[in-house]
């Protein structure tokens, strides 16, 4: 017997009763029974984006969203900015250069987080800068980003608008698409929403609909204009992914009946769990603002990153590694979703008999102690 | 009790095996486990598109499998010829101007098929052309164009390469990539490989990837240089949609063991069932070539299309209509994926009864005695 154990940032667990839900008999698209689920789920939506603007969606990986929000909304040869502080923010400099958008790419050491007063500066020096992209939470290394202060900048150009990748914030932590009056705000199906990749997600604001009349790259797969129009009719442009749209609305009900305020504020408590076991355990954080989404533990330089990863998957648990220089440096612990109290003590216990294995100095049950402290508190 | 029965041009039914398949736990994708199911997967895929290339997997609906094929291979400007005999025809069309591709589109009255010397013509009068596109199976009509013929007439063509979306052909009849030397061969999931919709799939030829070389057109999701370079170490660029390759796996290893002919067979007796029916219900066929896949009935000018359509959902059964100027004239029966002759019985049970609500003249019984009369013929 093994059991597996999933705490990867995304796919996550998905709960028993969703897999069973999407494995009911598939309905087809253009029918009335699933146009009402379709237009039901889209509400739901607006409530975990936080926002009135239409949610589009569509069947692809987040990054198939994050590539509409560049094709749909600039002109070739516009002037961006993209916030670089991880893989993923590297992934919005390269979706820019692939259609020829000229972006400022504003590099940021990995873990650290972007200075607001940074992006103001380099819009005073660029004031034609039609957009500024950056991720709520860069997955890569666990630092969320100061996001409703870089939007309050944005927002105050009117030639200018924000792009958030959400893609492991929505649903694990607050970013109020409205209130913080962000443009376009992007997520996926396979982090906080509990569910198996293949959805994405696109909320956009009428300033960065207004933006979408110029737009002259090419698209046609992701074409939000397009989508727009579908989705006033309860549909897609091309064959949605029913059953993933199926399994989202039994999850977000789900969610909606828990709560936004106790859903967050569940994986803010999980998050801080986290964080707490991190000195106890002899480890460092790597990010300068963690995210309540995913932990990244900073390792000594005589500990090899890759033996941890490797040693978790033999106790059953998939975590995840470092990428690129960050390779075989941290390792990443995902909490969004479908995870309780006690599956994170559950994690840092395997995570503190694999670092005793691989030779880190630590003394075994003081990392999981550290953690159920912060459980255990009073709200 | 209402009972849900699934007969359209896809989505299509779904085994409940593979559903549950699909239920199981998911697996992250960067796994050892996982791997190896990609693995065997690509294997099977290459089996069913019977070809040696590789086979790419794509998260996105078979509509994003043929932006990748336009988009991979040209360079701005480049002409081709693109057939058009349908809504999906018009698709490459549509998708061509979209990236700035310079497209002789060949119209083709919906319902006919190709002729192979057109394009031969076609091609002496234009031999800078760089591609045809065209449907193996032309869902919007039921029409299967000569892919044999017009491939073999691209094939002898050292600058021109053939792109066939076989989104309604692989897995439901004969398209045999290689012995045909198909340059591209599209497909999607949720057609005859039962499962949802959510992967779209692409195989390259050699002389297709030389093309790759000096494509200029913007990409990013779509990168099939980057996924053929992942597809190599058992993973895809971006998250692979992983409940659905279990499922597909799951398909494929069933398929296996009935055999590709037999698969092919059964696919063949069920639309000749289906046509055999449709004089013997007062109907005609529009398909001057029928496929395998879908059967496409028209009707009389007197009966209205839209009412059989509605007629058969309130009976439980999902067909399809026709689209643009064939809306109400026509309507599509799908039997490819998991069907079987007693199916077809069904299906064809219920369309007598809704023909003759709706004022059809026909004699009932008579269309299921013809459908039952060609599948219980001996082989």
């Amino acid at each position: 017997m093994s059991k597996y154990y999933l705490f990867a940032p995304g796919p996550t667990m998905i709960p028993s009763e969703t897999l069973l839900e999407m494995a009911k008999p598939i309905l087809h698209h253009r029918t009335k029974v699933f146009e009402a689920i379709f237009r039901e789920t889209e509400e739901r939506l607006k409530w975990i984006f936080q926002t009135k603007n239409d949610v589009l969606m569509l069947a692809s990986s987040g990054t198939g969203a994050m590539e509409g929000a560049v094709v749909n909304f600039l002109k070739k040869g516009d002037k961006v900015i993209t916030i670089e502080g991880g893989k993923f923010g590297q992934r919005w400099g390269d979706i820019c250069k692939a259609f020829g958008v000229n972006a400022i790419r504003h590099m940021i050491e990995w873990g650290k987080v972007c200075k607001p007063a940074d992006i103001e500066k380099l819009l005073q020096d660029n004031p034609d800068v039609r957009a500024v992209f950056w991720q709520a939470s860069e997955t890569s290394t666990g630092a969320a980003h100061p996001t409703k202060e870089i939007a309050a900048i944005v927002a105050a150009r009117p030639g200018c608008i924000s792009v958030v990748d959400g893609i492991t914030a929505v649903g694990a932590f607050h970013v109020p698409m409205d209130e913080w009056k962000i443009d376009i705000l992007i997520s996926g199906s396979q982090k906080a929403l509990m569910l198996p990749p293949g959805l994405g997600f696109a909320a956009v604001s009428d300033k960065a609909w207004a933006f979408a009349e110029t737009s002259d790259l090419p698209k046609y797969y992701f074409n939000f204009k397009k989508e727009r129009k579908n989705l006033a009719a309860n549909t897609t442009a091309y064959t949605p992914a029913v059953s993933l749209i199926m399994g989202l609305n039994y999850n977000l009900k789900n969610m909606q009946e828990e709560g936004l305020e106790k859903v967050y504020a569940r994986h803010n408590r999980m998050a801080r769990a986290c964080r707490a076991a991190a000195p106890a355990m002899n480890l460092k954080l790597l990010a300068e603002v963690p995210a309540d989404s995913v932990t990244a533990y900073l390792l000594p330089e005589n500990v090899d990153g890759g033996k941890v990863t490797k040693g978790m998957t033999a106790r059953g648990f998939t975590i995840a590694g470092g990428q690129d220089h960050l390779k075989g440096r941290i390792f990443r612990i995902g909490h969004m979703g479908y995870y309780d109290d006690f599956d994170i003590l559950q994690v840092l216990s395997a995570v503190e008999l694999t670092l005793k294995d691989v030779g880190h100095h630590l003394e075994l049950g003081q990392g999981v102690k550290a953690a159920a402290e912060v459980l255990g508190a009073k709200a």
